[in-house]
């Protein structure tokens, strides 16, 4: 039955299902950083866009207000550990792009990496940034997209009642592949 | 392997995992209207709040515009034909609230009634409305929220070959439950 709950944010989270991310952002100095980001949107066909909240006390935002472009990757089967380890450190303290969890190469249209084994990469330069409480929403134009057909979606279905992270994957299909 | 794919907006459908939403919206005259949403995004716990992108051309965005509330509702299993109904109609063209696939009930702290079959109900008001290319995204704030916690969470998982939509459902835990 339906009750009501005043810890809004606890609320939040029982909205559980996230089309989780990588983020790969690059400063100006060409230092690369990578993130996990659950709160990500699409948000027009044409142009196609698409959109990352970003924490305003994160290195990402640092990055992407710098150099406005990034690259939204989504994750396939067999990235659980990347994810876990690029959402458990900041950039900040290390430099999550020298782990062997994550295999970075040269996108077609930016100057920030793609994954290279994700089932999709979106190369995105920013068009806007509005400030939405605790986070920043990036609101980005896709301007080139490598897909790998082969490879399920890995997604975020929310925490064990333990609190560990729990992810699933799924196979789509489309009539024109 | 990762190939090159110029049809940008057939790959963002390809970012398949959507939290699907009940969008409900109402005139200022009282009349209501429902839609489905795969697009929406959390985007800040302090204050809570969260944003939906709606087509520029739809009926809900007119009566965001005209009354700035909406109440966004996370649907549980069961619920697919309502889905189907509400996001193959347009509220231009039928009055969706009186459908019997439907269940509304008063909120708690807006006018817009929420869905009371649903897994949780969002009560939002309006805090900012941008342009972003073909949509609207309109972000909202969390002023109440309602929750069943024994309803699983029901999302978007793409389509079939032959292009039917299709919905997953999973129940998530947390430890303070």
């Amino acid at each position: 039955m339906l009750k009501p709950n005043h810890d809004l944010a606890a609320m939040l989270r029982r909205h559980a299902i996230e089309p989780l991310v990588f983020v790969v952002s690059m400063s100006n100095k060409g230092k690369v950083n990578i993130m996990a980001a659950g709160w990500n949107i699409k948000c027009s066909y044409d142009p196609p866009m698409i959109a990352v909240a970003l924490r305003k006390e994160g290195y990402t935002q640092k990055l992407i207000h710098e150099n406005p472009e990034f690259v939204l990757a989504v994750p396939t089967k067999g990235q659980e550990d990347a994810l876990e380890y690029v959402g458990s450190n900041s950039g900040l303290i290390v430099d999550k792009s020298k782990s062997n969890l994550i295999t970075l190469d040269s996108a077609t249209k930016v100057k920030v990496p793609i994954i290279s084994d994700a089932r999709l990469n979106f190369e995105c330069k920013v068009r806007n940034i509005i400030s939405t409480g605790d986070h920043y929403m990036i609101v980005g134009e896709v301007i080139a997209a490598l897909y790998d057909k082969d490879k399920p979606q890995l997604f975020y279905a929310g925490r064990t009642p333990e609190g560990k992270r729990v992810y699933k994957s799924l196979k789509t299909h489309f009539h024109d592949e």
